[in-house]
């Protein structure tokens, strides 16, 4: 038994709808389905969900929304008109809105119906589709399958006991096809999950019916070993184990939010990203082990955009507690660190930019400066992350002086080495003008070079 | 003018001290001087300071201490007979040793003025001597020269209004011969230092008089750019930094102890470390800035017994406050760290192995898995740290290169590396197993063919 998750440009238009109840058909272990809500057809195109939100804040400001609703409403008639449904099914959904917005609920309460209703006429829709084109399926609200969870608007988390229930899914003869991203309180109060919320329901469900395999489309044939945008046409990455997979999402790597597939990792059910429009494609399978194939390097995660706060002082190394301090000063400041590097007499702080703009820069400053005593505090900008991620690269000789080399090509110099602690990760700071050079080199070095290795070794 | 720090091997025997006249008369800037309490001179001797310790011991446990006061009075005898003075002075001392050991004072008051009777005594004997073959010398007190210093019985701290009355000194004509390791209180009352409590005086009296330079003789020409344990008859360094000898002294590497020396780096003195039987030997010369010569890094330091203490817990990093809270817990059990590399979701944290015995161990687990509810939380004995430092060497593309391929070629696996943070110094971990070869590479790489680059160069 297998679940399938469609993301939002995957049922972004009639179009993608009948690629998407291909791919379910194509397989009859595709036997439950979560969808998102309409994404983005083309790049100037407006998500269902965002169109959602504007109207329910249109109405939080006293705003004429009619035309926004109207424009939700115009995708699923879109939609049903090219899947030549009846469009019947929109005055519904438009009936629904409105007894939304003019109900009593809290304003979070209500946003959270509001914006759910793009997943939820999609599952509808999909459902219809799948009938309509002479296979078994059925719509299923999360509240019928069993997705609880708690009274946190917007942030909702899954409860335990939703699990046992969504078992009995696997008693399902038809086709299931669940809306993603909301759940439902004890007391029966919709409730939108955070950020990733219909990777997560997959993830649940997948855990819940104990799944084979959950299969997450998206529009990218895999993950890539490095960012697209700094190398063209990278490798692709065949196999990924979760710690590796959750290593490569630090900087900003995913293709999707990797704390949304936790459940089933949790569950140890595998995961394949696949892209709905190119199913053929092996795409990138993420699971709880791998084989060790072409090197121990499988893949570089990059991000710009962090910052090193520097403290010297003589003698640190003999106080207790001042790294303790340090780092409490952060936290009474909400700033959260990325790595803590120290040496004798110093210790920097690395964050991203975005914890220390520059009005608390000046406060936190003072502070150390004033409660640690320190002979210098300072602080670098425009500093840039690199992480060489593998299994077991830690314990293969030569992976760190590989890289090393790398830097040295690209006349790279190196600000910065946390290694240590993972066993799956590297990782590097450099400057920020030296990051995209840096990361063609070690791309280079790890992909380009092993490969031919392997090929001549044939 | 310079300021000569004479050590406990340098003054142990009458031949001992005839070589450190010579030196002190070879140059008339070395006006001021000051001595330690006579060391071994062989290698199963005892030092006087530790006589004189055992001396208050069994005062203190009521036993007889005849014996050993007679030992004490037996090493000063010998010396005034070697000088051929007159042994008049034993008497003296004789009697002002029984008067401490019969006097009321606290315990610690009185074993910190039994131990100051070493240095004292030697610093009359030598003054004695100097003017015996010649030349004028007196014996000053430290409460005289103004050395003055807190209540802290063996821990004294010198108080800043000391230096001002020690710029006195420069007016004296005669050799000035000062006694270390001592200082006195506001209320008179004789307070020993803390470790390297001669160097410590030294230090003082450099930056009281605002010396050229202050010369600490020990018994090594020079200091090593590696441990010779390690490696046999390797490279001695003839210019270093404060902050590069800072680093160096991490892991024990040190001929002295470092912190001894602040005092005169604070107030910008050049010191330099000789040989007292081979003076004419360069020596280490160690200042605010050097020449960069023969590559970037100019010493290895290393040294064994640490241990790493590796929790990890998914989804770590989106925890603020976990970092700080897992070095409070530490901090809480009188643990002080030495480093923190973290990953994503783990963090380790290097200490030395003393600061975790095994029954402590148990405990500090019990409450990391407790209070922070980590996934996995272990320990990993037998680690060795390598330092390699070098002023400018973080600002050297390559340096890290060379490093992780010494690493390689000696097949040792790196088990962290803790960078960016000092500018002077890489910090590489690894097994115990691994160290000597390690650092037998390290050397090779960065002294050995570099000065074979350099040579060629010419």
């Amino acid at each position: 038994m297998k679940v399938v998750k469609f993301g939002g440009s995957s049922v972004a238009s009639a179009t993608q709808l009948k690629k998407v109840a291909n791919i379910i058909l194509q397989d009859k272990e595709r036997q439950l389905v979560v969808v998102s809500a309409p994404g983005k057809r083309f790049s100037s195109d407006r998500k269902v969900t965002d169109l959602l939100i504007e109207v329910g804040k249109k109405k939080e400001e006293n705003k004429e929304f009619e035309e926004t609703l109207q424009a939700v409403i115009g995708r699923f008639q879109q939609i049903l008109e090219g899947l030549s449904l009846s469009t019947q099914l929109t005055e519904r959904v438009r009936d629904h809105i409105v007894s939304i917005v003019r109900g009593e609920s809290d304003d979070a309460y209500r946003m959270d119906a509001l914006k759910a209703v793009g997943e939820d006429t999609l599952a509808q829709i999909l459902s219809l589709y799948l009938n309509d084109i002479g296979h078994k399926a059925a719509y299923v609200n999360p509240k019928e399958a069993g997705i609880m969870v708690s009274d946190e608007p917007g942030q909702a988390r899954v409860l335990e006991e939703s699990y046992a229930q969504l078992y009995e899914l696997r008693n399902r003869e038809e086709i299931v096809v669940i809306p993603g991203f909301f759940g439902y309180t004890k007391k029966d109060q919709l409730m939108a999950l955070p950020r990733g919320g219909s990777d997560i329901t997959g993830a649940i469900v997948a855990a819940g019916v104990k799944a084979d395999l959950y299969e997450n489309f998206t529009d990218v044939d895999s993950v890539y070993c490095v960012n697209p945008m700094i190398v063209s046409n990278p490798k692709e990455i065949h196999a990924l184990t979760y710690k590796e997979m959750r290593e490569l999402s630090y900087a900003g790597f995913s293709v999707f939010h990797d704390e949304a597939l936790n459940p089933a990792f949790q569950a140890k059910i595998p995961v394949c990203i696949k892209n709905t429009n190119r199913p053929e494609k092996p795409g990138t399978m993420i699971s709880a082990e791998r084989n060790l194939t072409n090197g121990p390097v499988v893949g570089i995660a990059s991000d710009d955009g962090f910052l090193s706060i520097y403290v010297s002082k003589y003698l640190m190394n003999r106080e207790i507690g001042f790294g303790r301090h340090l780092l409490q000063i952060l936290e009474e400041e909400g700033i959260s660190f990325e790595h803590a590097p120290s040496g004798i007499d110093d210790m920097s702080v690395i964050v991203r930019e975005e914890q220390l703009p520059p009005h608390k820069e000046e406060l936190v400053l003072k502070r150390i400066q004033h409660e640690l005593k320190v002979d210098t505090v300072s602080v670098e900008r425009d500093l840039a992350m690199i992480m060489i991620v593998g299994e077991g690269m830690n314990s293969t000789i030569g992976v760190t002086s590989k890289a090393s080399a790398s830097f040295e090509r690209a006349r790279v110099n190196i600000e910065m080495i946390n290694q240590g602690s993972s066993e799956v990760s590297m990782m590097y700071g450099v400057k920020k003008e030296g990051l995209s050079r840096a990361v063609q080199s070690l791309y280079e070095t790890f992909f380009v070079q092993v490969s031919k290795e392997a090929e001549r070794a044939k």
